[in-house]
C-alpha cells in the first residue's frame, strides 16, 4: 500500500479560491471588505519576505492589506499606540504582529494587546480560553489549516482515534482542542510518554508537531491512517553538496507512505495551509464583528 | 485483588488542614487573612446550605468569609454593582457567585465580571485560556482535588497512561489539561468514542466524569490502575423502601474495586475535596495578588 501523498498546496489554493469568493460576496452583499494588517518590527529578512508573501495573498483574496513597518528600536508605548488605532479601526479586521520581535518588547504583552476578536493569529489568552470551553474563538491558523485539510479528506472525523504528537500552545494544544470539538477521541503523547511507538500506532489520525526530524518512523503508523505532518526541520544535506540543507518533517517520509492511507509532505503539506487560514480567520473575523454569518468552509 | 479505597473526607480534611497551615503563616508574617466572599442570588434551599457549608469552612480555615445575600429578582446591575465593589476590595481575594441563579441573569456574563485573579471557582474564559497555554490559572475545584488526590496516592504522574471519560467545561476538559501538564499521556474519550471499553482499559489513571451512573464497569479497568470516580447520580433504591434513592457514581463500584489499584467511592470520594479546593483556590489568589510565592500542596 502506498499512501495517497495530501496535495497542500493545491488545498490552500482552494481554501484561498474560497476566501476570495466570501469576500466577494462580503463587497457585494454588505459593502464589507475584510482587511488584515500586519506590523513588522525591525528588518529581519526571513520576516520580510513572510510579511510581503501574506500582503499579496490577502491583495490576491480581495481583501484590504496594510503594511506597518516600524524601526528596530520602536518603544512599546509607540507599538501599543499602533495597535490601539489598529483595534478601533472599523475597516480593519485582523491585526497580526510578525514575530519574533526585538529585546525591549514582550510577545505575550503584544498578543494580549490586540482586540481579541481581531487576533487572526489566535494567540491570546481569551482565544485559548474560548477554544478550550467551545466557544466561538480565533483559532490559530496551523491547527486550523490541519483540521480543514482532515475534514477535505476524511469527511466526518467524529469517533476517529486521534493521536497529537506535542503539546506546544501553538499547535499541540489546540490541535487538540479542535479535533476534540470535532468528536475524535484524541490523546496528547509527548516527550514523557511511555510507548509512544504503541500509542501512536492505535490511531487513525496522527498529527506530529514535535520539532524533532523524522521521529515518526512508518512502523508507529497503522495501516491505512492519516498522518499530518507539522513539522519543518532543516538538515544537512550533504548529498546534495557541502553545506547544503534539506527540510524534512517529523515523519519519517519514505517509510510512512509505505503503511499510511494519506499523508503530508515535507515540504508542500501543511505549509502552505498556514497563510490560507491567516486569511480565512480575518474573513471570519470580519463576519463576526459585523454580526454576519459565520463564513462557511472556513471556521473550526 | 481489591482495590484500596480513597477516602476523599480524610484527604479532603488534610488539604483543609494545609489551607488552615497557609492562612496561619500570611497572617503571622504578611498581616495578610485571605478572604472569601460568596454570593447568593435568591432562596434556593439547596444552594443555601452549599454556602453556609462554604462559610462553616472557610472560618474554620481562619479566612475571612462574606456572604451576600441577594433577593431572587435582584438585577444584572445590582449585581454587577456587587461585584464590582468586591472585585475592587483588597480584603477579599475570592469571589464566588453561587449558581444557579434566577433566570433574568446569565451564568456565564457574570463569571465574565469577576476580576481572574478571583475567580475561585476557576470558570472564566480568562483562566481557561490561562490553563490551556500553561499559565498560572484559577484552576476549577472538581479537577483540581482529582488532580490533588493523584498526586497523593501515585506520586508522579509523569509518563502514566490517562483516560478521562467526559468532554465538560468543568470536569473534562480542565481535568486534562491539568494531567497534561504533569505530563500524562492523556486521552480524551467521550460518548463518540468508538471503543470506549479498550480505551479505557490501557489506562493506568481513569477519571470519569460523565454523569451517568455505574456506566463504567470492572472489566473496562486495567487491573490495578487508579479510578478517580467524579459522577455523583441518585437513583432509585427501592430496597430502602418506596420511593427511596440511593447515590451512585459514574462507575460501577462493586465490579471496578475488584480490579482497580485505588479507585473512589461515591459518596465520600471526590465531592469532600471540592470545598476543600475552594479554600486553597482563595489563599493562592491571596498569594499571587500580593506578589507572595505560591502556597505548597495547594496548587496545580
Amino acid at each position: 500500500m502506498t499512501a495517497e501523498i495530501l496535495d497542500g498546496k493545491a488545498f490552500g489554493a482552494k481554501i484561498r479560491a474560497r476566501v476570495a469568493d466570501h469576500v466577494a460576496r462580503l463587497v457585494a452583499d454588505h459593502d464589507l471588505r475584510p482587511g488584515l494588517a500586519v506590523v513588522l518590527v525591525g528588518e529581519d529578512p526571513a520576516s520580510q519576505v513572510y510579511v510581503r508573501n501574506k500582503g499579496i495573498a490577502t491583495k490576491e483574496a480581495g481583501m484590504k492589506s496594510v503594511e506597518h513597518k516600524l524601526p528596530a528600536d520602536t518603544t512599546e508605548a509607540d507599538l501599543y499606540a499602533l495597535i490601539d488605532e489598529l483595534n478601533a479601526d472599523p475597516t480593519i479586521h485582523g491585526i497580526l504582529v510578525q514575530f519574533p520581535v526585538p529585546d525591549q518588547l514582550s510577545e505575550r504583552d503584544i498578543v494580549a494587546r490586540i482586540d481579541p476578536a481581531k487576533d487572526v493569529d489566535g494567540l491570546s489568552v481569551t482565544n485559548a480560553g474560548l477554544l478550550a470551553s467551545g466557544q466561538r474563538a480565533m483559532v490559530s491558523c496551523t491547527p486550523l489549516g490541519c483540521l480543514m485539510l482532515l475534514r477535505e479528506t476524511l469527511g466526518s472525523l467524529s469517533g476517529k482515534d486521534a493521536v497529537v504528537i506535542g503539546r506546544s500552545n501553538l499547535v499541540g494544544k489546540p490541535m487538540a482542542q479542535l479535533l476534540l470539538r470535532d468528536s475524535c477521541t484524541v490523546t496528547i503523547a509527548h516527550s514523557r510518554t511511555a510507548d509512544i511507538a504503541e500509542t501512536v500506532r492505535r490511531a487513525d489520525i496522527v498529527v506530529a508537531a514535535v520539532g524533532r526530524p523524522r521521529m515518526v518512523p512508518g512502523d508507529w503508523i497503522k495501516p491505512g491512517a492519516c498522518v499530518i505532518d507539522v513539522g519543518i526541520n532543516r538538515i544537512p544535506a550533504p548529498e546534495k553538496g557541502e553545506g547544503k540543507t534539506r527540510l524534512v518533517g517529523d515523519v519519517d517520509f519514505d517509510s510512512a507512505r509505505e503503511v499510511a492511507g494519506q499523508i503530508t509532505p515535507v515540504p508542500g503539506g501543511v505549509g502552505p495551509l498556514t497563510i490560507a487560514c491567516l486569511l480565512a480567520n480575518t474573513v471570519t473575523a470580519a463576519c463576526r464583528i459585523n454580526g454576519l454569518d459565520e463564513p462557511e468552509g472556513l471556521t473550526a
